[in-house]
């Protein structure tokens, strides 16, 4: 196929960590091309300035936002700012006819009551949000293809949710004592400058934070909530890693029928994702590491039963900023464009 | 003082990394002096062969194992030998008049079939084992002081424990609701060549293993029990962290009274370890770093209350060599010769 | 292309992690597939007990080795086996037709007493060996098409030789100025069990070895002086670097004409390096961090003079395990099949 | 000796690495006691609120900075700023009778003109600092004893001048020969948010920077100048390495006589060194690890020789933090107040 039948795309908001893996892998990618890729702080300046690395196949700049030019230019756009700044946009892009895939919470909440009370943003946009699919195509690939909004869901609600679905829906668990203990790299805080992710503080060392009251609690719940068919509430605990990249998400929960052995989990997880191509249900008594999800679009999943205590623990690996960030994105466009589910994203990491 | 008013300690198994803690830290001790120090494979060999930054301090060599040598030159011995080794030589050394405080697993059990289950070894040696203490001094302070036998904790007990114990003791909690996910650097699996503690492998991942067998679970039940006043079960969870040392236990469990919030917490907290000088309650809203904890006997501890779930969360960061190893030994040895419980022993680590 | 176009193509040691990056290469080269891997110590066990995340990509078991049996099925046969295993069975190899890439230093020497001094190893093979090929392909593309048999250098002589060609064909430095300062992951001493390289000995420190006596000096300065025209020696230091992959070699050499700046070398190695895809010249005043190479088969280089010593300094970054090892015996396949050079292996990392 | 026999003693400038390691030291330091710590941007504010871990040893708030509220408060004041802010305080301080102990750049220089060119900042208090003792106590003992003003050396030129002092000083070398190629940890660079030392950015990499132009450069060379009793450049390279603490510096240098050999060099150091408590040098074939030296004053010298090339290799090892930074301004103090050259500091480390 000849470059000029690929598909043109834009990313506004590059500079940050999720903008440089579109990057990435989007120029990998066999059916689109970067027509556009454009930022506020950094408009103007070579995108290499950025990440030098990239700079003998990226010698473009950074340009301006400007919608016309963009929709001129671009059929499909991914959206890579921080949250709270692509809800003034997205209307704009598909009033003008782009697809829209964003990265940020702003497209992720049915309810923007929920959205208001975890990111302080009042919002008007409802009837827009309300068309939005949540970009999670193991569990919405139906949704996915029929839209042109797609709200993609981050690292900690992604390594989540595809731990906790087959359970949630099969109603195989005690929805009162989900404990969801995750364990994440720094990058996933993104490419600002914080004391707290200096190497120098973040490096061989341990902490939770935003205990019984981080943001994506509720996203998670509302997830939860439909994939149970009730409202339920989750413990989710994030951890920070001394690591680049990588996040683990380890899940229990009390299961209902006290006969369940580990062999009818592993069985029940490996039909509900059958026709996954990116979760990889790990066999009898082998556990996730974080590693070999690194630099790809899969999950892999470990589940384990305790007989003693009648749980079911469910870990879950994925690389934060790919199957958690850009690589979802880039699924959720292969699937709406109607491609296959895999074009562009690796499925093999690089061990070790 | 003089070094001659010094008294002599003994350590047997000293190839390992609590072993070389023990060097290290007794060194530096003002009450002691290293007068033997043995192991088996490496007897005949300099110390410093093993751990040249020693040397100048320390240029002896390793010598073989003998009791009755050993015996006539110190007055108390610390085993650092794997499990299942120190049982063999603890009675000789205490009829020989030696204080024992052991490292491994061999004196922690009071029903040696809970050991005998969790590490296939068969016992015969009932009567001395009954006569041992367990060494965690925030919870058994006076036991301590009136033994000749310490069987000491390792890092996921102590950590778990100290988190546990105020909840447990004033009963309030669900005793089926708790769940103990606990993170450890590598320095944890010892100085033993495995390919799965290399760098290659271990650096930049995180997993999860012995999930739903490891074999601290039935240790850490026993002494819950024991606080509960009855029969209980935990769910532990070991991950493996890519750093050296340091140890997080995050502790979730249902408090039975859904009105408490977390500065009621907080309060009992700091009442229960009011006469610990190494536990760190942390003030409200502050979660320990493992780095605050590296290199130093103390532990910090980090107390939430999710008001949506009525769960407590406790948050408990160790070094895992010496709060969870070497550094709890000579604490029982300042308890159990009636010296300061500080000496000696680090309460402030190197930030960063 | 149908699968059935495919070369097969047979991998002899496929345990170490230079064996797992062919492995993880080879199923993505659009031109082979993996006909055969075979080892000894793991033959009959499934590939996948080794790296269980490639498990249902290449289900395969690990087989003996046959040398019939591997050249009935293989036209093409890359060995990763330690230095010392394959001068035994290419010979055969290469009497039953197949095409040999041997990643051991095997093959590497074109003078076998060079080898003995460095190995220790007495050979009488050398006729073969005088038949191969140094598979550097930046320096040696004209050669490596037309043989049946290549010994691909590995991370040392492959980052050292770049930053070094240049300079050395041009005649612009004191020849006897040469120093190499080497820093390499861990990754580079292979998936074997070794205390020194635990993650709790290795992490957090930095370490030279092998000073003024390393046997990678003799590859390196045998190559070197075929460069220059002149028998040379450099001092060639490497370090041991807290991560798993990754290398950078830091070399200084006095310039012959003072009067060169540094935009003098930058035009000279572009113009060097200007057929080579895998070779990247940084601008003026950007220097290479060593993870812009990784999981890739680029190289990095970056240039600077010191008016005030007359020196140049370039540092060169690798992925020790590809381009130092694996890629570039793909590279080499490349090459001699005929292929695109890039075929297969990666140009961009997966940055941060 | 009780609290009141200490010496008060003043930080100025506490939030940064520097600070909080001179805090820890003092804290344990038996012959003073922390009278006063200061500082513009964090002014009152409970220091814990910067170092948590510390809060219940050093509950404090930060003090504004007055020069007469200090000095009647303190008889030694650390000024832990960074450079260019030490010298508006400094002349202060000593009229109002202070001992001054500063860990910035500005009292480094006998010329200030050096200074300028180095920090493009322009001075006047030519007679101050022209009284000002270079703090690096193994060479300059003597003088240390005798002044009220010392300027303490940072981390690349400790590490440096002693791996080059007995070379120098013995006129061992060919002075135009002498690269040195230093690898430091991340913490050098300070407490301050930059994306570059973001874990994201750091971790997992290595690079060169200031290449052939860093502002240590000149410091060094000023020393080595006076060392070597001529003036002379040296080659400094610093790298950064993917850890929080540590240097190590790799010298290399042609021996004028090409006779010499390893056991003539150790014997040199040992003698050079052999009243300097805090310098180490290791046995034949021991090369030093920066873990060895970590949380410790220590410095571990190895020493090649390579008989090949006639050059001398020199690797020195040390904490930036601490015999890079804060120890070292505490051993000058113990040194001008007459005490033991150790007191307070540690000699060992926690290893691994």
């Amino acid at each position: 196929m000849g470059d000029s039948d690929r598909i043109p795309v834009g990313i506004i908001g590059a500079s940050g960590y999720g903008g440089v893996q579109l990057v990435r892998l989007l120029l990998d990618h066999p059916r689109v091309e970067i027509a556009y890729l454009g930022g506020d702080s950094s408009a103007g300046r070579p995108y290499a300035d950025l990440y030098p690395h990239l700079g003998h196949r990226f010698p473009q700049a950074v340009e301006p936002i400007d919608l016309d030019a963009i929709a001129a230019r671009c059929e499909i756009v991914f959206l890579g700012l921080p949250h709270g700044l692509a809800y003034e946009l997205v209307p704009g892009l598909l009033e003008r006819g782009c697809r829209v895939f964003d990265l940020s919470a702003d497209y992720r909440f049915q309810n923007l009551d929920d959205y208001t009370a975890a990111y302080s943003i009042d919002r008007r946009d409802r009837e827009v949000a309300a068309s939005a699919v949540y970009g999670l195509p193991e569990l919405y690939r139906g949704r996915i293809e029929e839209t042109r909004l797609v709200g993609c869901p981050g690292c900690y609600p992604t390594a989540s949710l595809l731990a906790l679905a087959p359970l949630l829906k099969q109603g195989l668990i005690d929805l009162e004592t989900v404990v969801i203990d995750a364990k994440s790299g720094t990058s996933g805080s993104g490419r600002k400058a914080k004391i707290g992710m200096l190497l120098a503080e973040a490096d061989s060392t341990v902490t939770a934070y935003g205990v019984a009251g981080h943001r994506h609690t509720p996203e998670i719940e509302q997830l939860c909530s439909e994939l149970a068919g009730q409202e339920m509430r989750v413990q989710f605990t994030p951890h920070l890693m001394p690591m680049v990249r990588g996040m683990l998400a380890t899940v229990y929960a009390k299961l209902r029928d006290p006969g369940l052995v580990r062999e009818d989990l592993l069985t029940i997880y490996s039909v509900f994702y059958r026709s996954s191509p990116f979760v990889r249900v790990l066999p009898n008594g082998i556990y996730p590491q974080t590693k070999w999800a690194a630099t790809t679009n899969s999950c892999y999943l470990g589940v384990e039963v305790d007989p003693r205590t009648g749980r079911a623990i469910v870990m879950s690996a994925i690389d934060n900023l790919i199957k958690g960030q850009s690589g979802q994105a880039i699924q959720c466009m292969n699937l709406a464009m109607g491609w296959e589910e895999t074009l562009g994203l690796p499925l093999l990491g690089f061990y070790p």
